[in-house]
């Protein structure tokens, strides 16, 4: 596994995947359904694991370039298979109860994507404690949280978590995060799911404790969007593309491993590369309209036979 | 007791007592510090909770009119007497881990006051749990969260407190809340200190579960301030103030009881009265304000001999 | 004219007209479409307005306590009759401009009603003026600000938006602003507007500016909802029915007029009464929901033919 | 000159000059004073202005990587020097008024410093022709507007600032801005003011209406952070260092023009580089901090023998 952050099960087999080949552990299909590629990624063992860098789970990818038009006829299209496919990777009953978690920081906008899907989910919870005979026998029980980020409460939000789920002990857990991509072709264009859970934060230390059915208990489904790339991941790309491309594209570079590669990109890189992130300039719209289409998926998968209109009646 | 919506145990008192004379169980005292009005209610037992109303412990209120001036000197000597007040109700040691809970809706101007605590909190447990060699020794751990209203999450507050608290075992929980008092002129410049904990939220229902050293576990310190009173509240005072004066201020009312009252209300005010609460119009610099107060009160009395100007470093 | 705070025509007549009766220089006619009650009030001159206390021109009411049911399909109908009276009030043709203008301070929850609105308002402006060519033929050119309060900036609101509307030269202005009401069962379920414009804030000293026809140079369409009730009118309008009820309520007052009223109320409130409001508790749902349809309205009735999804589109 | 996106002059001089020798038309100075890095760089004439590709006028950074520590002392030494600048760059007397502009867009962290630093600031113009009396005599008629960008208004920001100014005449303007730099290792650590103006936003199309003393008939102060570098800078930078380095790092490459450096670079990079923007992953927090020594720096500037406790007071 080469030493590059990506949170993209389809990138990590771009990586590891020699020649496109197949990877041992590991299966791969995709399919197009009405401008929406869709690429499935099936990490089946330790030895898949081993291979991909990726836990063992099912990893979905839903993209089209046709997102940034934001057309409402494909918007609420996208919204209807994102909900079709958190129905593929677990089982909801009308007894099942959801927690929603909204993963990031929402005082950094291409870190806000989960806050501000909480924002717009439908939450039932205490209505069907409460209230139960005025709520519409096809809602479900639905509660949602933004915990914040360690920087902010002093708390792994794995603790927080932890602890709302022993509490109110829900059947599934849907965690929404933004996450770091390699290609910047991917930021805003791509929704991942996967029901291996998911790392939330970027990590100081090594103490990170991870939502996952492991940690948790409960069947956990990541959904997650490229808001960011590494800037350091852009530096090496330019790198090995000159290295590979060589004399083609006039660089006069020789082939270079990635040792050789990450040697140059030191010398010539400042020391706080690492902590920094690129990011489209609009970044405040691509993330609102992106929550609104995953809000709409995660309310549709939820609920029984619900509407778009009605989802919206129900969060004025 | 009258059936009259105050969460100040000093308003509590004035209600309970007749003609301002002692009540069985319950000790009053009062002074007056370089300007600071305090009041210390303490419901000694459960005499004194059926005749007050307020569950056994301590109740300080810091009061002075004088907070309107926003002058820097005396908010910073109203700050340090807060920090004493909260050092003389819990033991707080070099070891001693404390959890500050920002109660109330974010969305609602009077009700922030408690996430905007927060907010200017010093957050520490995760840089001694993670790089202890570079955190000063005077500061202790703190941790932080504002966990959102029942509307927001589906979840209690107490639950999520509960799981929050299970998960990080703090010895300490100082919980921040804007109150409704009884009286339009305490709005803003009353501060009460508890150490018998704090029943969250207005309550749809009757599963509430407040949090406090019973339901947690942990010496829970409430500190809360009068942001509203509830309009009925000042319909009922009218009345019972023109039934009280009479004829001497030309009403021509005779005296009446408190069921007399209510049945009169009921007829000339709508329906949803229940439901408005009265506020000052410039709610927002006022809570600003008393923030700002409160969470450098906080930050004085958990870190041992720090200064407000290093607590502002902290904070940038 | 009895000195009462009200923005809302609907009101100034119930209070000056004695018995019901006719006011010379108004005049009056109500409606109901699909369960919106229309009134319109027209104060047709210099005698009306000395009659009512409002400017001359013509002010229009919807009105429903069903909107607090968020029906999305009712409040399609209510945006699509807002649309159609706003269209009534002004002559819109493919070249108008419009600016539209969110007054109020976006720090306070009942406050916030127009920047909210200007938040969800197509502007194209800009799009119109660098690339005509990519936008569609049936989208008019609209720009909008929210210019802050005169706390917040320190300049007139009226001054900004001279400024702006010198520069930019529209041809129309809508602005939309929370009102305050004198009744508490008006708030949130009443949609007023006018084409005499409006005076923005409440008011330090008495050099404010309107925005109008005659200040603007441009017709000013002014949109507003009561989202307050000043807490002084509560207390007047108890005192109001105490007297005129009599004895069958138990009072025992004799009637009594507003000289008399008004000097019981200063004996018996205290003296900040004036600058409190009442709102209701959940008011940060209400603002999100009437400002959806305030917006939708005004998109609808800007643009030609367009369709509320093909401004969800435009607005992501 | 070279076709890098940068707003600060002492990047351009470098940039411009070939060997660090000096350019005519352009003075430059430097000092050290407490820690703090000056560099002045005066375009005298429009020889100058050519060779550097800046407006004539004074460009003064004020540059510290100690401002990451944070330390409370440095932050007012930092704030009370800007101070001291902004003194020697605009005359300000008794009666001088001045309006300070927040540019940017609040919605996106990295450009949402100009809003946070008019949020800090003393606004007290509506005080000074209210209440005068009740005014400090040191305190000088300050207003501000955070206008909004293009997007969002649908109006370009200098026909906003162009209207308030001839409505409200002030006789000095201070624009605060977000900028882009050449280097990530200037971000967040560099403060430039200049005398000769800005051109808000990052311009569709061409028609941009700058800030300055020419446009607005107003002397024009602008003070920017950079806070971003554009994605397509540090690959270009990147192909620089490998082309002038050559085979000293490995690299190979022979010395390249800037022709045959971005001729390659589209070869490398995908299309949507352009908007593209790199920036710290902690941007909140430093936003936050360095809008606080601005907002500082502009009040202690203005008023008159006035104490950073004393402006904290006023603004609560």
């Amino acid at each position: 596994m080469r030493n590059i952050r990506t949170d993209l099960a389809v990138e990590a087999r771009e990586i590891s995947s020699i020649d496109g080949k197949d990877i041992p552990g590991v299966k791969v299909s995709s399919e197009e359904i009405e401008g929406i590629d869709i690429n499935r990624v099936h990490v089946l063992s330790q030895l898949g694991e081993r291979n991909i860098g990726k836990p063992t789970g099912k990893y979905i990818t839903l993209e089209s370039t046709y997102i940034k038009e934001r057309d409402p006829v494909f918007e609420e299209k996208l919204s209807k298979q994102l909900a079709e496919e958190i129905r593929g990777l677990v089982d909801i009953q009308d007894r099942t109860k959801v927690l929603i978690v909204g993963l990031g920081n929402w005082n950094i906008t291409p870190d806000s994507l989960g806050p501000k899907v909480v924002q717009r989910t439908m939450v039932t919870r205490h209505l069907l404690e409460l209230i139960p005979d005025k709520v519409d026998e096809r809602v479900r029980s639905v509660s949602a949280i933004s915990p914040g980020v360690l920087g902010i409460t002093g708390i792994e939000t794995g603790e927080i978590i932890r602890g709302v789920v022993e509490k109110t002990r829900p059947d599934i857990i849907i965690a929404v995060d933004a996450l770091a991509s390699r290609h910047t072709n991917r930021i805003g264009v791509t929704i991942q799911l996967a029901d291996s859970g998911i790392n939330p934060g970027s990590g100081i230390g090594n103490k990170r404790m991870g939502l996952s059915k492991e940690t948790l208990g409960v069947t956990t489904v990541a959904i997650g969007v490229p808001t960011v790339v590494y800037a350091y991941t852009i530096g090496k790309d330019i790198l090995r593309l000159l290295s590979e491309k060589g004399r083609s594209v006039g660089s006069g570079m020789d082939y270079m491993n990635e040792e050789g590669l990450e040697s140059m990109l030191r010398q010539v890189l400042s020391d706080n590369m690492g902590d920094l992130v690129v990011t489209p300039k609009d970044i405040d719209i691509m993330i609102d309209n992106i929550a609104g289409i995953i809000s709409d998926g995660i309310n549709l998968a939820l609920h029984d036979n619900i509407t778009i209109d009605e989802v919206r009646t129900f969060l004025h």
